[in-house]
């Protein structure tokens, strides 16, 4: 009786955590939202509103960083929950990252402030949409073991990059043809930029998950089964 | 007798973890190093090279988990050990991503070719030497648990950015000037805005190392102390 008493609040732990997981991926993904709408609807106020969640998402990583310490110090966990602890820890640093990068374009939406746009926004908002639909699937993979989805993230990041390149070179034909769109130019350049970045991340979140999934099936007997 | 034997080899898996990271930090050091001499020589071979380099990073974030897992799944270790190799594991995540922009640098490089610079460089050099000044102290001092170490890398931190603004206005004035300056312009910002994040991730670490330490004395009696 004592032992199943244990084991269901061992395992009200780790649900906690997988839920703390996906809250905190929730609110980063609002925050990309949030961030490139602000650029592109010019809301200084919604950018800086969109900036001062970011101390949430901070809060998350370290709380996050708790429960698993907490986790690992109390239960001992062996074998696949040990490898998802560990990766968790993982997963939330490069959370925490994209954070800071929607902050960051909170900042471009700052510099950029309320005057007309270059051209309108269209490969943007698409980056962004990607890049949520990113964070989203990699994220729920991992809580999952999901590694089919998690390939399926991986394919979207040559999207995004196609569409930065697209981009690009739309930004550098606008701003040779005139000079007075250069610093503006390059500001929008590193909203793309960093939305870019920003998949690059949720690819790394994805490529975990299947190196996850894949430690379990393949490398997990002769590793840590030889301890 | 046993028990001390047992120690032993603990200790000893610790000590190997530690020299890990170091070993770890050194390549990632001197991928930066030779990043930015590509760009500054013009050496297309160099950068190659260096992009081929980053195979051994990723490998030393793989085994460096894997060491990680086998310390926690072994020896089960507790407070201060337990905190740091959790640590660790985030550790080297950033290391592996500045990693990454090592290989954007070299990429850069390589778009950028050899053809002549459009100004000498100066701050851009000046940034990689401050940023693998970052990392090699951040992660000493991570090592090493010195708050003081870390806290003097945050500072550099600023002078980065400082340095990244001047090399942007001048860059913008450049091809304010000559619009046919206009990509290659853009190439020379981005070799400096992955120098800033570069710094950005150090700075990260630093933090890391910080809180850390701090957790240790303040804030370990209060929470795992609990359990």
């Amino acid at each position: 009786m004592k032992r199943e008493h244990t084991d269901r609040k061992y395992a009200a732990e780790l649900q906690d955590l997988r839920e703390r997981i996906l809250l905190m991926a929730g609110r980063v993904e609002q925050m990309i939202n949030q961030a490139v709408e602000s650029v592109v609807t010019r809301d200084i106020d919604l950018a800086r509103r969109t900036i001062q969640q970011d101390s949430k998402v901070n809060r998350d990583e370290i709380e996050t960083d708790e429960l698993c310490l907490l986790i690992l110090a109390k239960w001992q966990p062996m074998a696949t929950d040990l490898r998802f602890i560990t990766q968790a820890l993982k997963m939330v640093t490069d959370m925490e990252r994209i954070g800071d990068l929607a902050v960051n374009i909170c900042e471009r939406a700052i510099d950029l402030g309320i005057d007309p746009p270059l051209k309108p926004f269209i490969d943007v908002p698409r980056m962004a949409e990607i890049a949520e639909s990113m964070i989203r699937d990699a994220v729920d993979a991992f809580v999952e073991g999901d590694a089919d989805k998690a390939q399926d993230v991986l394919d979207r990041d040559d999207e995004v990059d196609e569409l930065y390149r697209k981009v690009f070179d739309e930004l550098v034909k606008i701003m040779r043809e005139d000079e007075s769109k250069v610093e503006r130019g390059i500001q929008v350049q590193a909203v793309a930029k960093l939305l870019e970045r920003m998949a690059d991340h949720c690819t790394n979140l994805a490529e975990q998950v299947i190196f996850l999934v894949r430690g379990e099936d393949v490398r997990h007997v002769g590793k840590l089964g030889k301890q």
